[in-house]
C-alpha cells in the first residue's frame, strides 16, 4: 500500500485530533482580532498549500466579508517591490515552512509592519520562527510526496481561524466533519473500483466553484503529480467562457456538485456537457447527483455536515475531496505507479 | 483566411490608435488619483479579460506599488456577500461590456461607494453604463469569437492607466511597442512553419512568469478555444511545486523567456526540462533564448522595447503573445479548424 493511501486514510484522526485539541495560538488571536479585526488578507503559498489559500479566500469572504486575496511571491522575490495593504493580516501557509520563496515573503511583509501569521505542519520550521504569529496544523509527518493529509488539516486550522476572526461557524457543526470523512472512506471500494475505468485517461478537466473551487484545483494536482494525467482545473464560469470548446465525447470532466448556491449554475454545466456525450463525472451528494445528467458519479455518502445560517456547501470541501484523493491513489496503483514518488518532485520544493 | 489572422495583424495599427488619441477619461482619472490615489486595486474579469487583468496586477504591483488583486466574482453573484475594501478601485474589464456576472459584481461595488472604473470595447454597454468611470479599448469590432487585439488593447490601456495612477513609464517607451509588434508579424511565416511540426499535439503546458504570466494563460487560452488542446498555463515556481511530475520526453512546454527579474528562475526550469527531454519550446528574444536549452525557439524579433528605471520585461508582454496568437491562429488552419467559431462558444458569455 501507498503512504499516500495510508495518510488519506489517517484524516479522520487527524481531523478529530485538531478539534480536540485547536492551535492554542486561536485564543489570543481571538482576542486580537476582537479589538483589531484586519481590514484585507493577504495569503501566500505555493502548491498544495496555495489550493488551501484559495480555500481560505471563499471562506473568509463568504463568512467574514473580510477581502482576501492571494499574493503573487515573485513581486516581493524577483521584483523586489512591495504591495501588502498596511492593515493587512498576512498569511503564510506551508506544509514544510521551509519555501523559500514564502518565507522570503513572509519576512518582507513583517518589515511593513502587516500581522504575519504562519500555518505551517512543523513547528520548528523557518517559517514557525519568522512570523508573529504561528497555526500548527498537527497533521503529523506527511512522508508521501502527495499531500492529502496536511490538505483537509490546512483546512480545518482554517475553518478555526475563520472562527478567530469572529464567524459564527459552531464547533457542534465541525465536528461532524471528521464523521463525515469516515463514511466516504468507509466507501472506499466504490472508488476504488470506479478508476479501474480511467487506467488509460491521459487528460481531464476537473471543475470547482466557490468554495469547491480550491477542491478542483487540488485534485487536478493529485491527478498530475500521482498519476501524469495532464488535469486542467476551473471554475464553472471560467470554463464556459473558452475553455469548453476542446472537450468532446467521451473528454473526462470531474465535476465537484456540491448543493447550495453553486449548484444551480454548475447544474448548468453538466447539462451542456451531458448534451455533447462529454464524460462528466459527478462528485457530490447523491441527492445532488440524482438530478444532473453526468455519466460517472462519485458519491458522497451520508448527511451534507451543515452549519446553521451558513450556505449549504461552507462544511464540503474536507469531505469532498477525499474520494478525489481515493480516485488518485487508486489510480496510481492500478497503472502501477509510485504516487508517494512522483517524477521530478522532492518533499521541500525550492522556488523563488 | 481567418478572422483571427486578419485581427492578429491589425493589432500594430489598434495599439498606435489608443497612443494617438489615449481614452479622454485618462485626464480626469490623472487628476482624481493624483489628489486621492487608491489603496487597493480589485479587478473583476473573465475569460481573456481576466488574464488582462492579471497582467494589471503586475503591472500595477510593480510600477506603483498598489496592492492589486484579481475577485471572486461568485462571492457577490452566488454567495451574495460582499468583499470590496471601501477604499479600494474596482474595476471591471469587458471585451463586450456584456457579460452578466461582471456586470451584476460592478453594480454591488458602485453601491459599497467603491469608485468603478469599467474597461470595454463597447461604447454603448451596459458595463460602460453602470461605473462611475470609462476606459474604452478602441479596438474596433472584434469578429473572431477568439480574443487577440481586444487583449493587446486592453493591455495598451492598462499601461495608459498605470501613467495615471502615477507611474512614470514614459510615453516614448510606449510608443516602441505597435513597431514593435509589426517586427513580430514580419516573421509571421517563422511562426506559420513552426507551427506544421505541431499538428499532432493534443496537450500542452504553458509557463510564463511575472508580468509574462497572464500570456502563459492566454496562450493557453487560444490553444484549448482555437485548437482544442489541453493546454494548462502555471508560473514557472507554482509548476515546479507538483504539475512538473507530469511532463517526460517529447511533452510540449510553451515557456515565456523575458529578459530581466525572471529571467533566472525561468532559465533553471527550461534547463531542469532539458534534461528530461521535454519538448520546451521558448518565446523570447534571441539573445535570452541563446542561453537557454529549449528544444525549439520562438524568437522575438528587433529591439527589447524598454522603459529606464523599470524592469527589463516591463514593456514585453505586448509583443510576446503575437507570435503565440499567430502559432495559435496557423495551427488551427493546418489542422482545418475554424478558429473564429469555436464548439460551444459564443462571442458573449452569460456565466453568473
Amino acid at each position: 500500500m501507498s503512504l499516500m493511501l495510508d495518510e488519506i486514510r489517517q484524516q479522520p484522526q487527524v481531523l478529530q485530533g485538531i478539534l480536540a485539541n485547536p492551535p492554542p495560538a486561536l485564543v489570543h488571536l481571538r482576542k486580537r482580532f476582537s479589538k483589531n479585526p484586519p481590514t484585507v488578507i493577504v495569503i501566500v503559498a505555493r502548491g498544495t498549500s496555495n489550493n488551501a489559500g484559495l480555500f481560505a479566500r471563499y471562506l473568509f469572504e463568504i463568512t467574514l466579508g473580510i477581502p482576501t486575496f492571494l499574493a503573487a511571491p515573485s513581486i516581493s522575490t524577483l521584483y523586489r517591490r512591495q504591495a501588502v495593504p498596511s492593515s493587512a493580516l498576512v498569511m503564510g501557509v506551508s506544509q514544510s515552512g521551509e519555501s523559500t520563496d514564502i518565507n522570503a515573503y513572509m519576512k518582507v511583509a513583517k518589515g511593513t509592519g502587516a500581522l504575519t501569521l504562519g500555518i505551517t505542519n512543523e513547528a520548528g520550521s523557518t517559517l514557525a520562527a519568522l512570523v508573529d504569529e504561528v497555526l500548527l496544523t498537527q497533521a503529523g509527518t506527511e512522508s508521501s510526496v502527495a499531500a492529502t493529509k496536511t490538505y483537509t488539516a490546512q483546512l480545518m486550522t482554517l475553518y478555526c481561524l475563520a472562527q478567530a476572526l469572529g464567524s459564527k461557524l459552531p464547533d457542534d457543526a465541525l465536528k461532524k466533519i471528521p464523521g463525515a470523512v469516515r463514511t466516504q472512506l468507509d466507501h472506499e471500494a466504490d472508488v476504488e473500483q470506479l478508476a479501474q475505468d480511467y487506467l488509460e485517461m491521459s487528460h481531464a478537466i476537473v471543475i470547482g466553484r466557490g468554495l469547491n473551487f480550491s477542491n478542483s484545483f487540488e485534485f487536478a494536482l493529485k491527478l498530475m503529480e500521482t498519476n501524469y494525467v495532464v488535469a486542467a482545473a476551473f471554475s464553472a464560469a471560467n470554463f464556459a467562457h473558452g475553455p469548453i470548446a476542446m472537450v468532446e465525447e467521451g473528454f473526462p470532466v470531474f465535476v465537484f456538485t456540491p448543493p447550495g448556491p453553486t449548484s444551480i449554475e454548475t447544474g448548468k454545466l453538466v447539462t451542456r456537457l451531458a448534451a455533447s456525450c462529454v464524460d462528466t463525472i459527478g462528485i457530490g451528494p447523491a441527492g445532488v447527483l440524482a438530478d444532473l445528467p453526468c455519466a460517472h458519479r462519485i458519491e458522497l455518502h451520508g448527511p451534507t455536515p451543515l452549519a446553521p445560517g451558513y450556505p449549504a456547501d461552507v462544511l464540503t470541501p474536507i469531505c469532498s475531496i477525499v474520494p478525489a484523493q481515493l480516485f488518485a491513489a487508486h489510480l496510481a496503483a492500478v497503472k502501477g505507479l509510485d504516487p508517494d514518488h512522483p517524477r521530478m518532485l522532492s518533499k521541500v520544493t525550492h522556488t523563488m
